[in-house]
């Protein structure tokens, strides 16, 4: 039984559930690949979300990349402000900050948050990531997501885009 | 089933498992406070721990703090190095780096892990939480855990310590 979702967190509940589908990454550096996805977002009670995450290869199912943290927001005059902490086993931390924005596309209500790193930090030993701009856009129960990084010495682009569905609403696993 | 532990891991088997317990916080701005707490160090193959977190109140069960993050290795010329990234639902992240050690207590082999931030950033409206230090040790099933914070312009000085027994080495969960 899940508990009553925070006051705080009402802007968010589009967000809630689990979360499937596949994506493609490409960065200079690197070689285009694609990637299955999972994204879990889940409460307590209290004021944030849980955010899990974890891709695998699309050749071979094995695990490639996950990350780990936490959504909440803030009050400002007219509005509200999203705040996303974000851990990565490849040895770096994020702190992002960003807005909340609403569209109507072909007729369907889109919300989506937009946010963009005020802190990245890393282990003496990770890749040089200088700053990243993420986007969840979600349209009924189809998510979009985007991320553009800086790193290793080249300027903010687009690294990943992936496009997932509503698996449940579930908040318990 | 388990996949494999990945090598640069092995330094780190002692804290696998799903660990269980009680602790005590205090500080200097707050009320002293007794808390329950479950950690679960698991891994998927790959070169890092995940490590999950959650405390709730001895009164009455309710969720009170959060972590989630990863830890991974790194080989010097001697031995190992040991990171860890740390994702806070209050708005803070943390980048700790340290080293492993081993000491023969009251005849029962003891292994440790004490870690020292590098950064801790935070979100706009978190609280301002500087410096962290953390103290891992496990003697059999049994670990303790300390962790020391410098926060709200006070130093450095401890915050919670906790004991905490395995309650398996599932790494499923």
């Amino acid at each position: 039984m899940s508990p009553a979702l925070h006051p705080d967190l009402e802007p968010l509940t589009f967000l809630l559930g689990t979360w499937a589908g596949t994506g493609d990454g490409a960065y200079p550096t690197i070689a285009d690949f694609a990637y299955g996805e999972q994204i879990t977002m889940a409460h307590t009670g209290a004021p944030f979300l849980s955010y899990m995450q974890r891709t695998w290869s699309l050749a071979d199912n094995r695990p490639l990349h996950a990350e780990t943290g936490y959504l909440r927001t803030s009050r400002t005059g007219t509005g509200w402000r999203v705040q996303l902490v974000v851990a990565q086993p490849t040895g770096i931390v994020e702190v992002d900050e960003g807005v909340l924005a609403r569209a109507l596309k072909d007729g369907t209500s889109c919300e989506s948050i937009v946010l963009t790193s005020t802190t990245v930090a890393r282990t003496s030993t990770a890749k040089d990531v200088t700053a990243v701009r993420r986007v969840w856009e979600v349209c009924g129960d189809v998510m979009s997501e985007r991320l553009e990084m800086a790193a290793v010495g080249q300027p903010l682009q687009l690294h990943l885009e992936a496009r997932l569905t509503r698996q449940d609403h579930d908040n318990d696993r």
